[in-house]
């Protein structure tokens, strides 16, 4: 019993603590501009296109092992913070900041619990699994909508042109080849709207 | 493949409607006081939660349908909005208000897909099946570890009493004893320390 108070406790003070990736702010402008979306938002987010997407993933794809991924892949960033995909400098460290986070906060875990957390972290972060690639098709897809949707967003706001969104992009079809193809079609209608700077680098 | 066209456009259009769902406020501070929760963010909460805590379910409760539901259960309250739950006016016309809202947000999947989700909805609000009662715990348990870590938060905001918040909390011992213990334990010592009014109404 008193074992396993402890590890009851352990696991509150876990689900205390994630709290926190609700203030991490992303860079992504939400649907009606009103302000910036955080990570718990966005994690939700794309749980939520994973159950309404799935057919479009390899069968082989498991969907409660891409919903926790999904849910806890930006956990890292209480700690380490949102790193912006287009920062090159911010870049070079992430790895280390985020290995040191992910030690802080699965090892706030029992064990067996913080270990397949941390797994499953690791290989969302490896990209090499097919449910960790549907996973990461999904989180590219989700703020390219988002991008879309307020006529460019952060696209516009980094002056990022249409090769660096494409090869940003790549991850969607291997992921799910439907919605490369979808994601293709969408780069290009907004480019042709001047949402997205067809200028060569 | 136009099928597959409209189809895949329908889920998209989903996904972004959904999108309003970061924009309704719950009473729920956040741990940090800051500001209040909204319904993504405590979707995703729960859905952390039914991971780190399925080891306190029924073993025949079905951990994917249980995230289903829960990152599912609060979308109607894009239109019907949240319904305090210690409002009592506000509750009379509750049911009528969330049907129409899942009518019409369902109702923009595909057939197969949104009957899906209805159904899943239907059985979350019903909490008559086990998946259904472990959903229920981890909603109503979420709102506790948050008054609790903000010296009692929308408790004391509302007036409640301890008898109140009991009553509320019924449903987690229903979908775990081990956690509806764990909650016992919390009310006796939020009393104790203030954050809970001890009175009989």
């Amino acid at each position: 019993m008193q074992l396993t108070t402890t590890r009851l406790q352990a696991q509150i003070q876990f689900i205390v603590e994630i709290d926190k990736l609700k203030h991490v702010l992303r860079q992504t402008i939400l649907m009606d501009q009103s302000r910036r979306e955080n990570d718990a938002e966005h994690s939700w987010h794309l749980a939520m296109m994973a159950i309404v997407l799935s057919e479009y993933a390899d069968p082989a794809v498991n969907l409660l092992r891409v919903l926790k991924m999904v849910l806890i892949h930006d956990l890292v960033e209480i700690d380490a913070g949102d790193t912006f995909c287009y920062d090159a400098i911010a870049l070079q460290d992430q790895e280390i900041r985020e290995q040191k986070a992910a030690d802080r906060l699965f090892g706030m875990l029992p064990e067996n619990l913080g270990a397949e957390l941390r797994s499953l972290w690791e290989e969302f972060e490896a990209r090499e699994s097919l449910d960790a690639q549907f996973a990461a098709a999904l989180d590219r897809l989700q703020p390219l909508l988002h991008n879309y949707n307020t006529q460019g967003g952060t696209w516009k706001k980094a002056g990022v042109t249409v090769e660096k969104v494409r090869k940003r992009m790549e991850p969607v079809a291997i992921g799910s080849p439907v919605l490369g193809e979808f994601v293709e079609n969408l780069i290009q209608d907004a480019v042709r709207q001047g949402f997205i700077n067809p200028a060569a680098d």
